[in-house]
């Protein structure tokens, strides 16, 4: 292991975001030995297709040597398998990082299920993804300019450093955050979003079947951007409100209050309240237009200017 | 005036859907003289800078002459002095018909104050916008391959065929439907999707101001798909909420019904109930893939593949 290259790679779950590090590093000349696990047999089959990666097990302990750097990509459910599977097959100084979007779980996770003094476990939560799953929709771009949060369990050493330089080598803006506060802004930035969106088009499922054509028909009017989002991978965002319950039922009461509030100025024709809401909510869109975060995430829709 | 030719076209509002039409007439070569209203100088200043429009007026009165078409895209608040207006203006066949988002307070307002027997009103919703506001934001190309509603208040005449075609002449798909039932589709394709992004903008605005600043830093993780509806017009939306009230707060009931069974699910840990309601709303994001509703308006945005 040089600088930042590694000899060898694993990856833990090889969907969309997995496949997309696998293409990264490879792209990146970060190591020439990229091999992935995952449970889902069809899975492998299809990053073999891809000609994604050296090899592929179902199982780590079929591999008959040992890795580098080891990047979790499975769901956060799976978390307490992986870590224990980990924890009987290290043997020697070995990084291990995941991309896990929620942190204090993880690493509660990792507490009670390592204890080998081998693993060097330095959790980080890369903020990119999209509303497909699967290998075939990822790509090696997907991180380019994106921010990775690291959420340190202990004083920054030299470990962190390189797995700081390990995603800043696939293109991201990387920051330390604390656990506990990460997982609260990603409840605000991600997972009520995420809910919220799932909830809407929930609603539209339950109406009658002439509306709901109709609402599927006429869906550009707004609905659509809701649409988008809930058509992500059930398994992983099942897992996140699993794994971030407490943020995410603090931040849902707020928001409900909100909504309650407008739903009440509806009622009561307090049309100068909705007004002034309706103003201010315009100045955070336009302080995220000025940051840079206003364009897209997927590279098959061109940035907005 | 031959065929879907208008000799002398009116539009009160000179905002971005008024300015777009104008600029559809010009390209689509509808008319050459067209004619602005709006109340406020400076937007018909701009629209002067932008050569939009044959000649303009603060007030309806001011016209020496009479016009073959009027198109209202002023705030649905302004509805009834706009008809009054007309009312006493009009005296040759006109025909009149509208942008506004909700349909059935319209055809009230109408029935209220007009009873001038050459007042010809259609009716309608070209269901196109963009989060931005003012004249110079509209473009001709707004309306292209995009819904139109048009919702009738008696037996579909040649005037509602001239309608039909003058909409269809700017590239819009038109249909029919009863104002009531276009008001419940609206409120769930578009209504309700808007206040729930200003709702959970809102929340974020009142975060503590550390959490606010990484909320929207980190905005990418979904948050900002809420944003860019939270930018759009605020008289615009007021005024529908406040016509709209009634199927608003009845879709809001059912929203909240389901935000909330979901809250439950998460606080109980039932998350074999999650994950079958997010794979199920996977398949109405299929549904409107699937119908070519999943573009994007923005001409400045690709669409998606």
């Amino acid at each position: 292991m040089k600088n930042n290259i590694f000899e060898t790679v694993l990856i833990i779950g090889m969907g969309l975001i997995g496949s997309s590090i696998a293409r990264a590093i490879k792209k990146n000349k970060i190591s020439s030995k990229i091999y992935g696990l995952d449970t889902n047999k069809n899975v492998l089959e299809k990053c073999k297709e891809l000609d994604l990666l050296s090899d592929s097990k179902n199982n780590i302990k079929d591999f008959p040597f040992q890795f580098d750097l080891v990047i979790i990509c499975s769901p956060l459910g799976t978390y307490k398998e992986v870590f224990a599977s980990l924890n009987s097959f290290v043997n020697k100084f070995t990084l291990v990082t995941d991309v896990g979007s929620t942190k204090f779980c993880v690493q509660e996770d990792f507490k009670n299920y390592c204890n080998n003094k081998n693993i060097h476990f330095i959790p980080s939560h890369p903020i990119a993804g999209l509303e497909k799953s699967g290998p075939e929709y990822g790509f090696a771009e997907l991180f380019e300019n994106r921010y990775c949060i690291i959420t340190p369990i202990k004083d920054k050493n030299k470990e962190y450093e390189q797995v700081k330089s390990f995603w800043q080598s696939i293109g991201m803006k990387v920051e330390y955050m604390d656990a506990e506060y990460h997982d609260r802004v990603l409840a605000m930035t991600s997972h009520i979003p995420q809910l919220i969106a799932y909830s809407i088009v929930f609603t539209a499922n339950e109406l009658e079947e002439k509306l709901k054509d109709e609402v599927i028909k006429y869906s550009a009017a707004g609905f659509r951007d809701f649409t988008r989002l809930a058509g992500s991978d059930p398994i992983m965002w099942r897992d996140i409100y699993s794994m971030n319950k407490d943020a995410v039922i603090e931040m849902l009461g707020r928001f409900t209050e909100d909504l309650t509030t407008l739903q009440k100025a509806i009622r009561n024709n307090d049309s100068k309240f909705l007004e002034e809401t309706f103003v201010s909510t315009k100045k955070i869109r336009k302080a995220i237009e000025k940051l840079g975060q206003a364009g897209s995430f997927d590279p098959t829709e061109k940035e907005k200017k």
